[in-house]
């Protein structure tokens, strides 16, 4: 940690500084320039809550040296972690692309199983579905909860896909593990602690999705969070963040897959349906994720979308995702990636 | 619903989406323009997914009519809501201004009763101190939990000063109602809708802080999750949100105050002390604040801002807190506003 | 400025960093810490180019002790700038408060009269008016040109009221200076170079917009080009950036106006009727502008909003800005402001 | 245009708009639902201010229902605009991907030959560089003016290789458009309508980047301008825009490329290196901009990025050019895309 002091700070707030500083544990080095004096503060910033060095008076700014996450960090492990899934697939660099597809929401029996027959067929690795439904408005379908898991259940015994569905509630948890092979937190759920501490101590991956208005950063701290529990399979998953743009549902951020992955060694998911909001803007942004260097995606398929209960805009058909699928190869290949 | 069609829309297509409106029990009003046609769905928006008209062939854009809150509107309720918190202290428009004032985390019996004390005797009418903290890092201060509940409830003993204290997980609520007088809902938490759903079903007024990533229409979104389970007691919070400015910690959005005063009827109130993260800039948007027409404060104060546990740098001193509280008033009586 | 060097940058890479930063003349302070070596660059940043030192082998990140800008800093002139308009007009703390109302564009002679005289009736101090138009469509009304000037000189002579209206082009600016009191740089024009030097070389006053997707430091990076020409009166414009909210035109950024006043000597004038888009939300972010402390204020008043050729519906009635002149006045009044 | 009432409009408040709206050559088109009341009009929006409707008592919204441009759009023009350099060099879909590359300043006449040679070498089909350059300080490298413009007037004689380079003020345009190949307006002039307006009237192409706040429906109203003073060889870049990210300068917004495909018929050339502004994210970017559909690419090379005058950190060298030249080469071709 360094504090630059104002160029107008008094001798006597130096030493208040450096002396608050000694007593936390700290080396001092102290640096006199011709505008400002500047103190290194030597030792593990992670002891210490810099806020209180930053009201001392004659304070200018603190710059932080060390980076405020440790276990999810490239520093910490610099090889990539590779997280397995079932006897088949494994997400990570090195591993074939993962293609997780399904409908944003489980809706009944037949539909899930129809849509997991559809996009093993054209591909996919695993199947992705809803039974607990964050909606912005409490008059939307919230999702079969239960009784969407139940049908989970069966559409994986019928393809033999493993299952990614969303966990909102704690309480949820042991219900949603008997079925779930990865256990999703989604976007609005990024900060919300409590639930990410009890996914740290499950024995199930979970895909930890970065929340619309939150930074590379803060998505890093939230999978320390898990990390910190005891849970170290966790995939990150870029899906569009808010900005000022509007001719799309969010602004898929593609550059976080080389960000992400200079900064920290787990695997990142692109999500590109949620990131554009519109099918028709899915295939070139999936091609995008794939020359980016993403670890896998996450894609809406419905067979209906005219008739979905939640996010038929960005769903594509069976027929588009097979076309897709196609064209995914082509590129995977192209940069040596394994399919 | 108004549904606009492409320009090269055939007429089949158009004779399909009015099909579809009609089955789903709309009336159709249709309008052909010089460039497309438009068709109106006549009947209650809310009975249906407007995303199932828009992924079907032909269409263009869809335009919403009616808003997709009902009992947040003022619409719905034309008349300002009054939050009666105890026999003195209420909170919304025509009432005094609320004044909650108090600690960002609380950190001991001593510390939070003397902090209570002090701002009791500045004038503030409610005492605000975090038992249970949300925090961007797991390495952080999280909060004292139950034992924090303890001193709040030691504090309002001591001063008579209302409580207002967060809750991050349903399963603390039964313990915290016990306590507090109002129940806040954090940034980070305002699209955790399990949590929205149980705070709709207690019996306390409700602080629902403004997410720093959404928009007022989310806002009243969420709102509307704790009103439609009952609880018609929320107060909802502007504490800033992310922009591209990096000059403060948020930018706080004070025209939130006067947007939402006109849809909806529920009161609101200003946080300038997570607004700007800087304790210096605090006065200048509190009395701001209040002539932009907030119904109540809630503002950070600290004895000792150099060793607090969380949020220091934006706390005031109880001296300066002090002195603001007689600038607050100044301000409030120009504008008509009682204290 | 300070280098920090990645956690395993070698002995070889320090070295020619040190090197490098003392042939460019600075001097060399050295601090190894646990993790990392951290050099402070001992001299004028501003000599250099941080970016070439940035870009060497085992550099993590260059951090800025300097502020990239110099006249514009209090540091620099620690008096607040009071800009002389008029015999009559000045603008800056510690003076009246200035009022600039007006149409967004002179629309004819009478037009720009009758507003003029209704505006300094309800108190104004200044008439604003824009004859060179900046417009987002190439279909909307350009302005009246010079056409535009010369009835803003008739509006001038009529009422006395100094004169601020916007320049969009170096060549233009002969003949705007020939009647306007206060030349005006629209928003987004801010980062327009070209312009910026040029109206650095004239003798009157420049009102400087902030643009809408500009930082502040952007602002004063963009006023320190004026200064640095010669022209030491600027004022500073907040006028709303765009955020995330779509409520409202722009967000107005109130802290902006502690913030530049901490940082810069300059005024600041805030202009409500921008930043919020909607006559109706006007009155209360007025109030809230003169509360935080702005220096002035630019208002559109329009006398038949309903067929103003550019922004009706965000300017007020006569009617309804002498109601606001009014309750300016209190609210000025009681935070100590003259009027 | 659709005009939407407010739920409690009266019946004279409706007579008033259609009123108007038929004295302004409108059609009318009433449509009464169950809570509002709405009103087509048919016509040209084009005809009309929007906003003198909206300001009428009794009006909640106004939906335009034709687009703002019309010239720039596809529906005007249905087939791809290709825009012819030069002999061997076209731009737009079905051409070969363009792909300009160089310093961000001509330095010297030695620097840009250099660097010229490197980047055909390595297959760069265009030269870019800056001889009047647009810094947000006034401290910063401002350009060689005239005489960067001659050397750069060598480096094509020398490479054959067309000139791609900004204008920033319509003054010194006569000497640009003696050397460009194409002209660029950057970013921080997107909405410099005088600028535009002057380009409109070249018969050169014109290179047209989004600013880094302004949203692609802003882009495109921007290129209207160009196109209405009738040069139709617009290219549209994509460079990256400001968001709350701040892992990378700038977040590139690739969807931008399918979005202005559907919208546009005028190419789209991505910036990778100014969208995420350091040298070792552009691969990655760069081919995730060939995968999503790009027609160019515009790349930063510099042979001493350790002396760069600007943007050095952003640059690649001419071998890690050569090496993304032939990645480049292998993602067009898995999407059939020549080179």
């Amino acid at each position: 940690m360094i504090i630059i002091m104002k160029p107008d700070a008094s001798e006597e707030q130096i030493n208040h500084v450096t002396d608050k500083l000694k007593k936390l544990g700290f080396g001092v080095h102290l640096s006199k320039g011709i505008e400002r004096t500047v103190i290194g503060a030597i030792g593990d910033k992670r002891l210490l809550a810099s806020e209180n060095i930053e009201v001392l008076p004659g304070v200018s700014e603190i710059v932080p040296i060390s980076k405020p996450y440790k276990l999810v960090s490239r520093e910490f492990k610099p090889d990539n972690t590779v997280i397995k899934v079932s006897d088949k697939v494994s997400v990570g660099s090195g591993e074939p692309l993962a293609i997780i597809a399904g409908p944003c929401s489980v809706e009944s029996k037949e539909q899930i199983i129809e849509i997991a027959r559809a996009v093993k067929e054209a591909g996919a690795t695993m199947l992705r579905g809803g039974a607990y439904k964050p909606r912005t408005s409490p008059y939307s379908f919230q999702g079969l909860g239960e009784e969407g898991l139940k049908h989970l259940g069966l559409a994986k015994k019928e393809t033999g896909l493993p299952i990614v569905t969303e966990c909102m509630d704690a309480r949820d948890l042991p219900a949603i593990v008997k079925v779930a092979d990865i256990v999703q937190i989604g976007a609005r759920n990024m900060q919300n602690f409590v639930l990410l501490k009890e996914v740290g101590k499950i024995k199930k991956p979970v895909l930890l999705k970065r929340g619309p208005g939150s930074t590379i950063k803060e998505l890093l701290m939230s999978a320390e969070y898990i990390l910190s529990e005891g849970n170290r399979n966790v995939m990150l998953c870029e899906r569009g963040i808010k900005t000022l743009e509007t001719g799309t549902r969010n602004t898929l951020d593609l550059s976080a897959v080389p960000v992400i992955k200079e900064l920290s060694h787990l695997p990142v998911v692109v999500d590109p349906s949620h990131g554009v909001g519109l099918w028709k803007y899915v295939p070139s942004m999936t091609l995008a994720s794939v020359a980016a260097g993403a670890d896998g995606l996450i894609i809406e398929v419905h067979t209906h979308p005219d008739e979905a209960l939640s996010d038929g805009p960005q769903s594509l058909t069976p027929d588009n995702f097979k076309k897709l699928m196609k064209e995914i190869k082509k590129v995977a290949s192209s940069i040596g990636r394994k399919m």
